[in-house]
This record gives C-alpha cells, sequence and structure tokens, in this order.
C-alpha cells in the first residue's frame, strides 16, 4: 500500500472560466490515476491544495505531521515545483524511516502537453524501488532531496 | 545514457484518416519524450512499429541482438503488450547483464486518455533503480518477466 | 429546438484496448455538446453506432423515417464520412420541408487533433441560417448534397 | 477569402510554465485551423494578442481601421469574451457594409476541454451565410451584436 499525499501545485491546477485564472477547485489525482490503469493500491488524502509558493510553516508542519502519522512505508507527496525541495528539507528535520517521493509538472494535467502523467509513473516507481530516504523526481530523473534545487529560468530541476 | 528501443506496439499507434484504421506511419517516442520534459540522456533506435501479435521469431532474434549490441547497460523498449512477455522470455534466453523494461500502454498516445506516458515514467525510472535482469512495467507495478502475464479479458497485467 | 441523428461514423468511433479495435460502445455526442457550451436546445436520438461502409438500405430508410417523424424543422444528422453523399441523396428523394445538415469528422473525437467539434460548429450554425434543403458541412464549408463528393485519396470533400 | 483577425483572448491563451501564469507567447490559430481540416480561403493577421479586459480604445480603433482596409467582404475577429460586446458597438458606429463575426472560448484551445474549435466553426460558418452586420456567435447561438450580453456569472452569453 502507497500513500497519496495531496497538497496542490501546478500539477492540479485548473482553468476558471468564470474568472480567467488558475485555481484549485479539487483534485485531479483520481482521475489522473484512472487514466494511468494503475493497479498499485494507492490510499489518497487531499492536506491541501495550494500554490507552493503559498505555502507557509503550518502547511509544511502539517505535510510532516501526514508522513509520521502514515501507516504506510511509501509515500508520495504531490506538491508545486517552486518550494517541493524546500519541504523536502523541512520532512529530512525528522527520523521518519519511510521513503518519500515528492513530485509535481511544469505543466498542469489539465493542460494539452503536460508533463504530469510521465512524473506520476516516476513517482510511482521510485517510491517502490528506493530505500528510506526523501527523493523527488521531475525530468525523468531521480533526486535525494539535498543534492537538486528548481532552475527557474530554465523551467528544470537540477 | 539509456537506450530506447523502439518496436511498436499500441503505444505508437495512430488513427489513418484515409482509410480509418490504426496504423504505424512512425514513431511518436520522440514527441512523448519532448512532452514529458525528460532531461535522461536517452539513445533512442526504432526497430520495427509493429503489432506485438504480428511480431516473427526474427523480429525477437533483432530485438535480442539490438539488446547485446547496445554499449548502454540500461534499456527500455517499447512493445506491444500482447506478446510482451513473450519477447521478455527470448531476451531471456541469453545471459545480457543489462537491466532491460519492457513497456506499452493500454492505450495509444495519440488518444485521449492514454497510459502511455505513465507507463514510460514507470520505465525510466525503473531502468534506472533495478539491477540487472528483464522486467516489464505496466499498471503502476514492476514485474519480473517470468512473474506476469497479461490477463486479456481484463487488460490488465498480473 | 433543433433535433441531433446520431448514427455512428468516425466522429463517434474510440478504441477497445481489450482487442486494439476501434469500436461504438456508445455515443460520445452528449460529452461534445457539453464540451461545447453550447445553449442550443437540442433533442438527440442514436438511430444506430456504425462505420458508414457499412450501412444497409435499411438503415437509410430508418434515417430517412426519423427525418419525417420529427416535428424539428432543423436537424443534425452525425454521419461516417464515406457514404454522407449517398445517404443525403436518399433523404432527397422524399420532399421533407426541412433543413438538414450532416455532418461527420475525419478523426475521431476521443483522438487527439480531431477535427470533430469544428465539424459540428459548423452544422449547428448551418441549420439554423439555411433554407429548407439537405447539405454537407465539412472541411469549414457548406456543401449542397449535390454539389459534393468526397475525395478520399486526399481525405477532404470537394 | 476570409479575413481573420485576430485580437488574443482566452482562445489563444496558455500556461507559461516558467511563472505559472497564462500568457500569450503566440498566436495558436494557425496549430487551431490545420486541426479542423478547414478548406477555406482564410487571410489571417494578428492585430494584438490580449487578454480583451485590457483592450484600450486604441486597440478598438486598431480593429476598426483593419476591417475597413480588408479586401475581403466576410471576416472573422478572435477576441476574449469580456468585451467583445463593446468591440462590436465600436465596429457598429462605422457603416462598414461587411459581414463580420466576433468569436472567442471560455476554455483556451490549448486546454483540454476547450470549447475554441466548435465556437470557430460556428463563427466560420455564420460568416459565410449571414448578410452584412455585425455578429458574436458563442455557446453554438449566433446573436446581433446589439442583443447580447455576457452573463459574468454563469458564463455564458445571452
Amino acid at each position: 500500500m502507497i500513500k497519496l499525499l495531496i497538497t496542490g501545485g501546478t500539477i492540479d491546477k485548473c482553468y476558471n472560466e468564470l474568472n480567467g485564472e488558475l485555481h484549485f477547485p479539487n483534485t485531479h489525482l483520481p482521475e489522473m490515476l484512472q487514466q494511468t490503469r494503475c493497479r498499485l493500491e494507492i490510499q489518497a488524502e487531499t492536506l491541501m491544495l495550494k500554490d507552493s509558493l503559498e505555502m507557509t510553516e503550518a502547511d509544511r508542519i502539517k505535510i510532516q505531521q501526514a508522513c509520521i502519522a502514515s501507516n504506510e512505508q511509501q509515500l508520495v507527496i504531490t506538491h508545486g515545483t517552486d518550494t517541493m525541495v524546500k519541504t523536502a528539507e523541512y520532512l529530512a528535520h525528522q527520523p521518519l524511516n519511510k521513503t518519500i517521493v515528492l513530485v509535481g509538472a511544469m505543466l498542469p494535467y489539465k493542460i494539452g502537453g503536460s508533463d504530469a502523467l510521465f512524473n506520476l509513473g516516476c513517482a510511482f516507481t521510485a517510491v517502490q524501488l528506493l530505500p528510506q530516504g526523501i527523493y523527488i523526481t521531475m525530468n525523468g530523473k531521480i533526486f535525494d532531496w539535498d543534492k537538486v534545487r528548481k532552475d527557474t529560468e530554465m523551467g528544470v530541476f537540477k
């Protein structure tokens, strides 16, 4: 059983046709998982739906507590890319003894040409194969949380 | 560097609007990889573009030879799902000392709601993390080649 | 009120992931109309779901009878492109005193890059503006039924 | 020959993955027209790429001048929905003796589930069939410019 913690981020953004802005009316993860024909046992929980630039310390504590409380040893966290590394660092402060993979997307799932499903495939595979620790999967790569940063000019993780 | 061997299968099928049938005018893997924003170094080679029900022994020998000839230790093979296990078995006859992951899709990349990109994410992550051997990634799961079969009634790998 | 008669054709085809063939499990017209945000009053009726190459004379009689029986003066018929002109000719034998527009698609709605919604927009607009008669809308053009043929080599109506 | 004047609006918005906002790097109309398999002769001209809430009087004068200067008698204008009616009114001040159809979308073409192509189908058909005047096509309906308003709470034209 894998725990999926949903926190928002670009992957879950969609277009609000009443005001022309992007928003988070609800998570699209169940729809995404259905599309993938994924047969893993996944326990999903929506902690918040936020742009990661707007995440507060209270939000990160909430994520950390959810990781601690989880009975599952394997956790995937969907997260905005801008502060994904910061949250990973936050989680690393606590000895969690679990495999935790943070993942997001550069383009919302709901927008044509999105990287969302590919990234989810990376995260759900990595979480099954990696030893305990905190990781980020983006751009097809698997990073230790403390050896990666987002290059915001290029829009890629290095 | 990861070697990508392309052999066809549902993942690469598209609609021929002149006769209303599905065909393989060319591979969509480069387009898929671009969409994923994948930054892995990938060496792609198209061996054939076939429905896997039409693969001959000569085709499987060609795939085997390409695996042997590859300088890369990590190989992903896109393949039709119907005989994916058979090709995996074929590759297992030869001691290859490489990590080989076979992957396909239930729905073509070009069709809305496809599982293609998710499956690619699984395969490219698995090939980076697994020891030598021959594997299949479908439905979010990672299988040893000799412990899986396609349930053609359900359309899932078990 | 506009009557929508659904007969199948490429516009409604989708991929059967169990056998890799295209089929018609049910019509996608309600889903298409929802996507278009169309606010016309439309009365939809599925007469059949067939590739138009497989339509029989009995099928064309059924379409004709549905046109005669319709209380609405404006009818849109979704139809396979291969014999769309033949059905139009069939309908022209009977003095119907209605505006009837036949429309289809070169690429199924369910396949990325489809012309289905554009064509529907053409048909539903044409049926509101044209006088009594039988018409075909494809490729952005409006044709009198007896001045058009499908160029099957080019895949366009002329 | 139909003149297509492009001014921006939701129909042409896309997601900027570097900053997570919607922007207008360039028009998608050529891509849209290719997808529709439209065989009309269309002369496209991009006047501006703007959210219609940001349009100035200078912008509307520019649109008006382009309508006057056009040799074509049939014009389609892509436009943001929020001030589409205002621009239509502006055009009506001048006796243009042309058929002009304004059209936009509630959801960008680049976002899954968009109404863009349907609306374009409506506009290109209406412009061929309507007498001189200024019209708006949205939600499958054809409106005289002075008998319509956007219901911003419902997101529909009435």
